[in-house]
């Protein structure tokens, strides 16, 4: 819902051309020059149109980006439709910037608490029976909440949704004969952070994969080219990118990524491998900086869990006295975002409108309130789905409903 | 499985960035410079990366590109994964090419036979309630087959899959009040040729809807921006492209398109209306120009159905004599590409692998031969999906067999 207005002027003009170069992609640049003047015209019909490209673009009408800071960049979740994230548009999280590695001198080891230690090939790789899934991958840090103009990228756009292909781990240990007393593996990154994670040899056994294909074709570089370790549904930093290394173990490693990071406070207590992300939601129309007419209105979003499928989402467009069920898209998908609709008729007075997921667990999203009751005053910034609640004012005005708790 | 091998020098030197710089898009031109050499190492974990970006980009080594006509262009189904089409590899098919349209001015007309005739524009076409399905579009024309160094992309890549969000088409009908006596529409488009098509009614009321957004995003302008119609199944010239005029009618509209073409002989007589697309299926790999080896390999494609699921896709390794059913990769979805896979293990003798799907309603991908007895020797262009065979040489290249039959 991109409403932004963009004049013939502007268009054709340099503004267009500027707003475009500035958007810096990974390793280069991307530059789309503005429609040429012959082309725009008040009647399309009298005017042919350029013909087909070897790859095609956006319309200049159209400019999707994503927050990007040194270290991470955000999904625009309000600019988005349906379940799939283009993949030039999913969220990173990096820890020492994307590196460029060549394809053909890419090698997996796998080796530690097994029979046979072996080291493949990203050709090798391709070998094996392959599997397609689509899911969603979080970033454990996914949640900001500190005032009221916040978009739902700047909230939670730290999740993204891909269809992933590539072979399951399970392939790759009985080739190399995991033995019996593994129970972690070591998951090691290519990149400079040579970022690794401990991951219990059991997520192998259910679903993990190693991936070379992200939404149909080979998987970009911010998100692990060539190859990475997916772990359906388990926090982002656990899905190790440029993925060079799995040793066996029977005890985890106990790395800087999950000793000094990626811990929080529960109580008086320390919460280590909190893998599952759990079930969320988020209203992305109307959010903020959208404005409404009064009348019917489609309450969207998105809902996903790390336990399963979403089972239902619920919609309160009373500041949440009252909850009705939403539509959810079919397929509901084990592990994916699932959008959901609500058609509402707005009286146009204030109103706070919120979701909330139910996953098949029959765990439901909290509120704040139920968070800091279960984990205490100080949560730390991990592990956050609270339920989110957008604020409609009488002129149609939306502004996020900042949660305070320290 | 793109396996065009980059030097470093390649890489640095103006080869690489003069052939990105060939990838002309619509309406302008995509650059990508050339990896920076303090980039370029041969040990990634020793060089910090560039940090994310506002959109991503594809890896360096990775070009997939569409292989383009002054009339169309065609999605490299060899060097695809699993069942989503890239946005901007998605084929095309233009009778006066890809028009500019301003989403501000953009209006849709439905008048004729209905109580109400309404303007809708693009914000009033987006507050009415939303629906995503993933489904493929394919051609009409989809066929070539007259030599053996045909890659997938060039036997029929006019057909690419995308996530469809939009209206039904009967949320509209129910707003301006369709007359029961109308049975046909005109679907007409705001590009220079004006594309006109008649359908039928009754595909409204079953799943056509008015698309403005392709895989998460706005709809690209090679596919209707910022509307199309939607026709799941159907050939692809009726999903017709920058939507501006629906006109209910009692009778079709026998437009240029649907009598000087899309027509076909079949035996004595001329069929006319053909809209489903029939089952079908391609083997994507091993197929030319790739080469194998001995020993295990898996053998992957796509199929897919208008008149619904695929039901099962057979493989054949011995030059038809015996078929054996390939893995279809869940969820199989109603009228939607379909990956599917077999394991097998090459002897090294030359053979012919081949692949047919059958779809839910029990029909069968026919060979040529039963093409040619059900609709006599003269078939036209249009409508052809035999199986498709590809030979396999004891050197392990793989070569297309063409099919002759005029």
């Amino acid at each position: 819902m991109n409403k932004r207005k963009i004049s013939r002027r502007t268009l054709l003009g340099g503004a267009a051309t500027a707003a475009v170069m500035l958007f810096k992609s990974s390793y280069g640049r991307m530059i789309q020059t503005a429609i040429p003047e012959s082309l725009y015209t008040d009647d399309p019909t009298k005017v042919v149109g350029p013909p087909p490209g070897a790859v095609g673009a956006r319309s200049p009408f159209e400019h999707p980006v994503k927050k990007a800071s040194d270290t991470s960049s955000r999904t625009p979740l309000q600019d988005l439709y349906g379940t799939i994230t283009p993949a030039d548009l999913h969220y990173e999280r990096h820890h020492a910037g994307v590196p460029v590695i060549d394809p053909h001198k890419y090698e997996l080891l796998i080796h530690g608490m097994v029979d046979k230690p072996m080291v493949f090939t990203l050709a090798d790789l391709k070998r094996f029976p392959s599997v397609s899934r689509t899911c969603f991958l979080e970033c454990s840090g996914n949640f900001r909440s500190n005032k009221e103009t916040l978009t739902p990228q700047e909230i939670c756009g730290l999740t993204s949704q891909s269809e992933w292909t590539g072979v399951m781990l399970t392939t790759l240990f009985r080739e190399v004969g995991v033995q019996p007393r593994a129970s972690w593996f070591l998951a090691e990154g290519g990149d400079a952070a040579v970022m690794t994670r401990s991951v219990p040899v059991r997520k192998a056994w259910d679903d993990a994969m190693i991936v070379y294909a992200q939404n149909g074709e080979a998987i970009r570089p911010e998100q692990g080219y060539p190859a990475r370790l997916l772990l359906p549904g388990w926090e982002g930093n656990t899905n190790v990118k440029w993925l060079r290394r799995l040793e066996l173990s029977d005890q985890p490693f106990m790395t800087r990524e999950e000793t000094s990071r990626y811990t929080y406070p529960v109580k008086d207590r320390i919460r280590q491998f909190s893998f599952e992300m759990d079930a969320r939601s988020i209203i992305t129309f109307p959010a903020f900086p959208q404005q409404v007419e009064k009348g019917w209105i489609e309450i969207r979003g998105i809902a996903w869990s790390g336990w399963g499928k979403i089972a239902q989402v619920e919609v309160s467009t009373n500041a949440g006295k009252t909850w009705q069920p939403a539509r959810l898209q079919e397929p509901v998908l084990d592990k994916a975002h699932t959008a959901f609709r609500y058609l509402w008729q707005w009286n146009g007075e204030t109103t706070e409108i919120l979701s909330r997921a139910t996953d098949e667990t029959g765990y439901t999203q909290p509120t704040i309130q139920q968070l800091l009751n279960a984990r205490g005053a100080d949560m730390g910034g991990y592990h956050l789905n609270p339920v989110t609640a957008w604020v409609i004012q009488r002129d149609g005005k939306v502004l996020f409903r900042p949660e305070k708790w320290k």
